[in-house]
């Protein structure tokens, strides 16, 4: 299958200009004026042609409980209502439906790929194969029974499962997932760190709230970074999403690990959990993403308003000048360590967006990159290529029954009081 | 011209369900279930129906400039680009076509109504006449030139013409629009004060920096609320815009007065001016209006995105429970002492907003304010009607040439380097 783009203004964070992109099988074949006999071509005058984005932080399957519970402390909001939902309502039909329901709202905000962490991520690598979405899908690891495993060492058994099966399978990419360094013990901590090859990934909930640090402190004496470094889970492929109360020390000690910090700004307000100090890490050289976490806590899974808070708040946090467009953007499509995509290059896979210029918050443009971060609505993604398949076309998803899945999820709600 | 909504499950903030609304003229004549033959029956079913939200600040021929100069420090945006650019490019006809658009892009989601400061208001009536959106304009008063007037005193004397000409003819009021007190010596300040009528609105920047108090302390042995007062322009009919860096004794000198503030956030955040402590305001019973400010420092007129980062920043500022849904939703439909509407009762202005309940964040609801608040985008805004007039109708504008207005506003900014 190829695929020719033509007459889009493209750009990646790092170039800029108007030229054509030949897509042949899953991967970017070509960059520049092309005149070739394809098996599709994609008009993009008066659009916008850039690498698709990447929602590293996300629960998809809360997509059920979104808005059950708003406006509550964070242990109240847990232990009364997320918590109990999850035991009762977590299976394998809900996790695959909400989770499907999940992608397709990525997508329509112009993402290819997901960083997962939740239950039953089987039934998460059955959805995203449906849908044809990339992700990297995580089995909760925690110290006590979870809807799917009843032992943290179950969980990392599934891990290894589905790591022999998926792992570098095309779409997805399969990592260990325990849960935090205050829901696990040193023993468990230590029991993933023994779990790992030497490219495997980690995602964890690093530096959450102060009230994560002191407890931290409490039970193991050390901070959770510190705590980190010591179980040997502190390295170039750990992904450590949050990081609000993050300090200079830890910062030193992420920088000398090449460990990534995924930023999560919209529930770290919602929750009153802090604002990150990004824009301090940007400086020291880390390597920083951007998520939306689940949508029980933010609550939708909306990659570019997500990054325009993003942006909006370490302004206030710092100055003016912290996280400007261009270095938002690159956020927004950083892939560093996961997948070969993110930018317009010749050999890169195939994940792009197409962003119509013809709205409202489009007119007038002086700067592409101030457009997407500062002004651009998610109704404007018009196309979604991912690997080389288009899913998303002229606003429409190709191959996937959208109405089906809603009206599934909807009915699922019904049981939980939903309208 | 009379109006049947039926199917719709409505909200106003203070009470929910389904029920049927009848217009007649531009008002709400009657609420229940109602049959009645009628000019045009409009279907809301599988919709939220709620009051129109009001846009309650705003510059709005600044879309003209959306994006020309980004993160930047605000003194260095204001003197190197945004001046420069008013004093070269503000004229009638700019201000007609961009104050337009930006109508536009409010209307798109879900307001009826604007509160405009600006140069030239009376091709903003003219504009907002045209499209058939309600507003308040308000001629700004400085102390220097401006493209419009030549002086304070013109300003006001023009102030004077617009209202005995618009005030109260429907659609438009006109406001005193005093910049700012940092920009208006006292003399000013009380020229406009001794010429308010006892009904006049006065549209004002308080408290926006913290530069700013040291700069009226500095110049008037004041902080600028105390300023308001001394000066007689703190009353309930003074609207104050931004009200970051408001202290208790300005909170209680607010409240006395009875005066209304305007919360800014997302112009605040991405300028770095801070936080407004609108969870304290509404805990002292101040009336709190949102805006959006203009999109040469937001950069979009989008509300629903407004209100969003206006609860999540309460949330990091004070708690969890700040600013919860419901609250949050009040403001967005405040129109106290502008118009009479805001309100799902019978009698009121038919300002009107019908929104689609059938998008994927949508899915599932359980509580409407929430879903607004939290999840809503604007692409879902399906109908909105003014003044008992259909202005959008699934999603397009009626006796509105929006590819016109669109083209127009990218020709004047081509002078400017627009792409």
């Amino acid at each position: 299958m190829s695929i020719l783009i033509k007459n889009g203004y493209c750009i990646d964070g790092f170039k800029e200009g108007y030229f054509d992109l030949l897509i042949e099988g899953n991967r970017i074949k070509k960059i520049g004026k092309i005149d070739k006999d394809v098996d599709s071509v994609i008009d993009a005058k008066d659009c916008l042609v850039m690498p698709a984005f990447c929602n590293a932080h996300t629960h998809l399957a809360m997509s059920l409980f979104r808005g059950m519970a708003d406006d509550l402390e964070l242990m109240e909001w847990l232990e009364k209502h997320i918590f109990p939902a999850e035991a009762r309502y977590v299976n394998p039909e809900t996790v695959y439906k909400c989770s499907k329901l999940s992608m397709l709202e990525a997508i329509r905000s112009g993402a290819s790929c997901f960083f997962d962490m939740y239950f039953f991520e089987e039934e998460v690598v059955k959805a995203a194969l449906d849908v044809g979405m990339r992700g990297v899908v995580g089995e909760g690891v925690v110290d006590f029974k979870t809807p799917s495993c009843g032992s943290p060492k179950e969980a990392i058994e599934k891990t290894k499962l589905l790591k022999g099966e998926f792992e570098n399978s095309g779409l997805i990419r399969v990592s260990y997932a325990p849960h935090s360094t205050y829901t696990l013990s040193l023993e468990t901590l230590k029991l993933v760190a023994d779990s790992l090859d030497k490219e495997d990934i980690v995602h964890i909930h690093i530096n959450e709230s102060k009230r994560e640090i002191e407890l931290v402190k409490s039970q193991k004496g050390k901070k959770p970074v510190e705590v980190l470094k010591e179980v040997g889970l502190l390295g170039e492929h750990t992904y450590m999403a949050h990081c609000v109360e993050t300090d200079n020390d830890d910062i030193e000690l992420i920088k000398d690990a090449q460990a990534k910090v995924i930023n999560v700004p919209q529930s770290n307000l919602k929750l009153a959990s802090g604002i990150a100090p990004i824009q301090r890490m940007l400086d020291r050289g880390i390597d920083v993403f951007i998520g939306t976490d689940g949508s029980a806590s933010n609550n939708n899974l909306d990659i570019i308003e997500e990054i325009r808070v993003a942006s909006l708040v370490q302004k206030v946090k710092f100055n003016e000048k912290a996280l400007k467009a261009k270095d938002a953007f690159r956020m927004l499509v950083n892939f560093n360590g996961l997948f070969d995509a993110g930018r317009l290059e010749e050999g890169k896979l195939a994940d792009l967006v197409i962003i119509k210029l013809d709205g409202l918050e489009a007119t007038p443009i002086y700067n592409p990159y101030s457009f997407v971060v500062y002004a651009l609505n998610s109704r404007d993604v018009r196309d979604v290529i991912i690997n080389g398949r288009v899913i998303l076309r002229n606003g429409e998803f190709v191959g996937v029954d959208e109405e089906k899945i809603k009206f599934e999820v909807k009915e699922l709600a019904k049981g939980l009081g939903g309208l």
